[in-house]
């Protein structure tokens, strides 16, 4: 008889206490010896005594979410791929400043909270962590009735890792003729959800959709990709002097890292385009610069390195991966990233 | 013409945008020197040298939310608190661990991103930041049509702290015997709002009320307290050896913290339970029981200290602050926090 007048106002505290029985072990797994406190405590409690190894130890961190590629995941009931997306987004947002993660924070609310959807997000999250070495330190269930449409969640991720300062990578190094090399992303990652529903709203998310070779659905919910392991390959066969994250804005995302008075200039015949964004793009009639503007297009990541490093880079790593672009003097134009359509004087 | 497509899906990358530059000059003012990189960076940049010169240290970190508190704020357009909400939220609960805030971050979203109401929200969070030393080191806001309710918003803080692994508090030191000061709260702070809410829906949120002497939405709003500054003082006059943030589930909080085998007698007479939290229970009809598990009652934090530290840890406290109980041995009813009402025998 606990709670009776907070679950007639669409409150259910024991469900939000079933949720964590349910993940406890998933989120226990990912712990190593420096988690102190985890599930249950106030905050969870971290041993911080490896940064005191460090020269000048920096902690950074990000906090994202996953958009509403919830509402394919819920429409499907297929959230178990949520709690990679927001890790390794989050992994690879401070992956790009040289840092590597220490733990992860996750938040999951919706108009009613369901403990199994819950512990199956968890449960991604909890995988995603254990193959980065990163601790699933906390998080919180919301139940907010009103507040999100009915059958809808939102997930949000906090992660915070730590980078040697004089590690840290911010672009500032990339000069005029240095190489960019594009990692393949695995599928649309966490951006452009809300533009890709609305195109793909009469397409079938079951069944083989003839122009992919499989389910639109299955398609769409491909977890986001870590770069860890493979910027950590590249890393060891020369510097990489930039990162970009492909999120929010798609190849726009370069612009954050180049040095003033540089820009990037871009073949986009350099990799293939996955049939999805050609999907999108016919269904939208969208235009192909705004394409690159919302998607990653097929590339998750892109790392600057000098030209003479670019083979041994390249060879490291063991996923898809091209040159893609070069580093070019900014024009009077003002374009920082160049595609063969951008309107400029030859 | 910019993200033209994506616009037409209901989602504003320009709005995006010009929320950044509406919070920039708010979210600097809370920066020290050890933020190396803040607002537009991939990931925030915090210099931890400071935790190098402790003996062991140890990172604190917590993710809540504001619960449905936001639908109150946005049906009365005033949403400026709700930013020192999540921050004082946050701050509270690694404060019971014994940790000090170093960084937080924030996540807004809603159906349709208002650049202005996002500004105004992060101003408070900035506001709370500063009065804490807390940098607002990242952030991110996002649109979701269709996740969100129409006007709806969700607001989700996590905070990162640290404290030296041998000042962790966590209630193992309580004894039988010791006494629970209980620091009062400055209203409902961020918790159980779906049941006001539900009780209230008739009152109407402006004017004068009746049975508070103010406005009923003003007073839900109240930002919720941070306890720092206080705790701070207490601990200069006497050991604390356990500490408890009253949030969701009430006063059942201070179970999480009490040594196996005690139990604490709460008497509810010994502080003013504030008229707000009457006027719920009488139009809700609730029980007294059910009110202490959902609401604070006007206790936002409860202090665990020896008898002999209490009257000098009372007086070093310059808000509202009372004894409100005793630590006893648990009986064999298994009750942990046992009030006059509790059912046991004399």
């Amino acid at each position: 008889m606990k709670s009776d007048a907070y679950r007639a106002a669409g409150v259910d505290i024991d469900a939000g206490n079933r949720a964590v029985d349910l993940m406890r072990a998933a989120v226990q797994s990912t712990y190593g010896p420096e988690v102190l406190a985890g599930i249950g405590a106030f905050g969870g409690l971290y041993d911080a005594a490896r940064l005191q190894k460090l020269k000048a130890p920096v902690l950074v961190a990000s906090t994202d979410g996953v958009g509403t590629k919830t509402k394919v995941a819920t429409a499907l009931g297929m959230v178990d791929g949520l709690g990679e997306d927001i890790v390794n987004h989050c992994i690879n947002d401070i992956l790009v400043q040289g840092a590597r993660p220490l733990f992860f924070l996750d938040y999951i609310a919706s108009s009613r909270l369901d403990p199994e959807l819950v512990a199956r997000v968890v449960a991604g999250a909890a995988k995603a962590c254990r193959e980065a070495g990163c601790a699933l330190l906390g998080g919180e269930t919301a139940e907010m009735p009103g507040v999100y449409a009915p059958g809808e969640i939102d997930l949000v991720g906090t992660i915070v890792g730590w980078v040697e300062r004089e590690r840290i990578i911010d672009g500032s190094a990339i000069r005029p003729g240095d190489v960019a090399i594009g990692l393949a992303s695995s599928g649309l990652h966490t951006n452009g959800f809300s533009l890709a529903r609305r195109v793909l709203a009469n397409e079938p998310l079951t069944g083989n959709h003839p122009a992919l070779g499989r389910p639109l659905g299955e398609a769409l919910l491909v977890p986001h990709r870590s770069y860890l392991t493979q910027i950590e390959q590249m890393e060891k066969r020369g510097r990489i002097m930039g990162l970009a994250h492909l999120t929010g804005g798609g190849f726009e995302n370069i612009v954050r890292i180049l040095p003033a008075g540089t820009a990037v200039r871009v073949d986009p015949m350099a990799w293939p385009v996955p049939d999805l964004f050609r999907l999108i793009q016919r269904l939208g009639k969208v235009e192909e610069a705004e394409m690159y503007r919302v998607f990653n297009m097929g590339i998750g990541m892109v790392a600057f390195v000098a030209p003479e490093d670019a083979p041994a880079v390249l060879a490291a790593v063991d996923e898809p991966a091209w040159l893609i672009g070069q580093v070019v003097p900014q024009g009077v134009e003002g374009e920082r990233v160049i595609w063969p359509w951008s309107n400029l004087p030859s």
